[in-house]
C-alpha cells in the first residue's frame, strides 16, 4: 500500500489554532481509495506536525522521510489573508523573516542551504492538480511565491534534501497553502477571506489522487 | 404564527446563478424556532425572487408585502468580492450604475424618489446581528454603502414605502450582501473570497432569531 | 472676491504629520483664478485647521463659518490607503469608531444629530468635478461612504448646519479624501498607496475652479 | 566612464504607453555622478526598448550587452496594479502566460531554457538598494516573484547568458518593476494605484548610484 505524508505546522505568534494542523489531524490515519487505468488501490495518510521554527522544521522533515519513507508528501501551511487553496510551484534560496519565528529566529536576506542552487521546483503535477480542485468547485491558483519565511524554507529544504538523497529522489513532493478557517477570520478586526476545513480537506484528497493514481 | 420574508435577486448580466436566490431557495417554506424570555414559538419563512432591474425590483416588492403583510423582511443580494456577511446599515437616494441592469436601465446620478431623503437606515439591530453571527464564527461585516446600484435602490425603496405606509411601518427591514459561493469563485480567472452556502445560510437564520424573538 | 474655506485635519494618533494639513497650510491665501463665460475674477483661500475630534471639530468648524461667510468650502481628510482622489457624496447620522479620537472619544452608532435626517449629500457638482480631475490625468473616485469616523461626522455636522442656517444655506460644501504621500507610504511595514502633494493640490485647484467659476 | 544600460519594455497590448519606456527615455545619454570613498566619477546611461515578445526580448537583449558591455544592467518593466517600485530578487525557469505577448505566444508551464537551472537571483545589492530608495521616501518593496511573463523571462534569461558567459559574468543585473504613471491610472474604469514619473525616475538613479559608487 501507497504512503502519503502530509506535514502541517502547528500554531504561529498570537495565534493558537493552525488550520494546517487540524486538516492533517482530520486526516491522519485515512485510506484513499487510487484510480490508476483499470486498477484500484489504496494509499495510507501518515502525518507530522512540524515546527515553526526555521531549521527545526527541515529537521523533522528529514527525520519523519527516514522513519517512514512516503510515496508522495504533501506540506501544508496557512497563508491568512489567500482567497483559496495556493499550490506553490517553487521554494528559492533565501530566508528573509519581517517576523521571528516561534524560537526568536529572524534570518535576513539568508541563504537556506549555503551554495545551494538558488531554487528548487516543487515536484507534483501542478496543472493537473490545479485542474482538479478547479473542477471540483474549489477556489485555487498556482502560485509563483511561498515567500521567504518557514514555509519558503522547509519547501526549500526538503526539495534539496529530497533531491540530494538517492533512496528519496522519487518521492513527489508538494506544498499547499490553505486560507483561514470562517471561525478564525470571524475574530480578526478586519474581515478577511476563509474557506471552511471541509473544502480543504476535499482539495488535499485530490491532490493526493491525482499525484499517486 | 410569524412571518418572514426573504427576497434575493435572480442571475444578473453575464452569471447564470445568484446565490441569493439558492439561498432563498433553500429556507423557503422553513419553520423556524424563536425564543422570546421563557415562551417559544415558530417563525414560517416566505420568499420572493426580484428582477435585477432597478424600478421593477421595487414594485414587485410592494406587491410581495401588500399579499404577504410579513413581520420581518430581509433581503439578499450578491456582492462579489467580498469577503464575508455585510449588513448594511443604509440605503441613499442614488441611482447611479456602472454597468447596465436586467432591461439596460444605466441610470447616472439620479434620485430614486424625486424630494424623498437623502437616505434611509436599515430597521434590523445591525450591531446585535453582527455580534451574534460573528459570535456564530461566520465572517461578517457592518456595511456602510450597499453601492449605488439595483441593491441600495431595493434597500431605499423597500424602507420609503414601508415608512411611507402605516400598515408597513413596523415590519423590519434589513438588507445582507453576500459573497461569492466556492463553486462561483472557482471559476472567476482571478481567485477571489467565497463563502459555501451553508455558512450563508446559518448567518440568515441567526439574523431572523435575532430580530424576530 | 469670493471665498474658499478649506478645512484639513491635524495629525492624527500615530501620524507626525496629515497631509490634509500641508495641502491647506501650502494653499492659505492664494488666490485662484475663476472664468464663468467671458467674465475673469478671483477667489481668495482661506483655511481652518481641525481638531481630530468628534463633535469639537464641527463647533470649530461653525465659528469659522460665522467668522468667514465663505461662497465654497472644501473639508479635506486623510484616507491611508486610498489610491486616489475620492469625492464623497455623502455624510450619514452615525458616529461609530472602531478607533479612539485625539479626545479618546470612541461612540458606537450614535446618532451625530438627534432626531437629525439620515443623511446629508454634499453640495459641490460632484460628477462634473469627477470629470474634470480625471481629464486632468489624477486618479480621482467619486465615494458613497465617508465611514462613520470623524470625517464623515464632520460632513454631516457641516451639512446640517449649513442647510440649518438660511445664511448659510447656499454656501456649497464638498468633501475631499486623499491618499497618504509618497514619503509617508515609504515608511509604513506594508508598501501602501501613494500620490504627491503636487497632484493632490492640482486636484483641489480643479475642484474650487469647477464649483465656483 | 562607467556605462549603466537601462533597457525598457514597449507598449503592451491595449495599452498606447509603458511608463517604462518613458523612464529610459528621459534618463537616456545622461551623466550620473558617482561617489566611492573619497573619489568621484561618472557613469553614462544607455538604453534599448525591448520587445514585448518571449523570446526575442532576450534576444535584444544579448545583442545589446555585446555591442555596449556595460558595468550595470537595470531592467525595467511595468506591473499595472502594484503600488510603488518593486525590486526583483529572482527569475525563475517558467514561462507561464495567461495572455499572449505581441506576438501572440502564450507559452503555458514551459522551462525558459531547456536544462536550466530552477532559477537565477538578481546580483544587485537587493537590501542596501531597497533601503536607499525608502530612505529618499518612495515606497519601495522587495519582490520574491517577477510572475511568469515576459518580465520574469528576460530576467531568468538575462542571467543565464551573463553568468554562463565568462565575458559578462561581472555585470550587475538588476529587475524593477514599477507602477502606472497617475494619468494612466486616471483612465482605467477601476481606481488603482499609480507613481509619478518623476519619482520613478528618481528610483532609477539612486539604484545607479548604488550599485557603482
Amino acid at each position: 500500500m501507497k504512503k502519503v505524508l502530509l506535514t502541517g505546522f502547528g500554531p504561529f505568534g498570537k495565534d493558537s489554532l493552525n488550520p494546517a494542523l487540524l486538516v492533517i489531524q482530520e486526516l491522519d490515519g485515512q485510506k484513499v481509495a487510487l484510480k490508476n487505468g483499470g486498477k484500484t488501490s489504496e494509499a495510507e495518510i501518515i502525518t507530522k506536525e512540524l515546527s515553526v521554527v526555521f531549521s527545526k522544521a527541515i529537521n523533522e522533515f528529514k527525520t519523519t522521510v527516514e522513519t517512514t519513507n512516503p510515496d508522495l508528501i504533501l506540506s501544508i501551511g496557512q497563508a491568512g489573508g489567500r482567497m483559496g487553496i495556493s499550490l506553490e510551484r517553487i521554494g528559492i534560496n533565501v530566508a528573509d523573516a519581517d517576523i521571528a519565528d516561534n524560537e526568536k529566529n529572524k534570518p535576513r536576506d539568508e541563504p537556506i542551504v549555503r551554495e545551494g542552487p538558488a531554487a528548487y521546483f516543487t515536484t507534483i503535477n501542478i496543472r493537473k492538480s490545479f485542474n482538479e480542485v478547479k473542477q471540483a468547485g474549489i477556489p485555487v491558483k498556482i502560485s509563483n511565491s511561498a515567500g521567504t519565511y518557514v514555509c519558503n524554507n522547509l519547501i526549500y529544504g526538503a526539495l534539496h534534501f529530497l533531491t540530494s538523497n538517492e533512496t528519496y529522489s522519487k518521492i513527489k513532493y508538494g506544498f499547499i497553502h490553505i486560507p483561514y478557517l470562517p471561525k478564525q477570520a470571524a475574530e480578526k478586526k478586519k474581515i478577511t477571506p476563509s474557506m471552511p476545513l471541509a473544502l480543504i480537506k476535499e482539495a488535499i484528497l485530490i491532490l493526493i489522487k491525482g499525484n499517486l493514481g
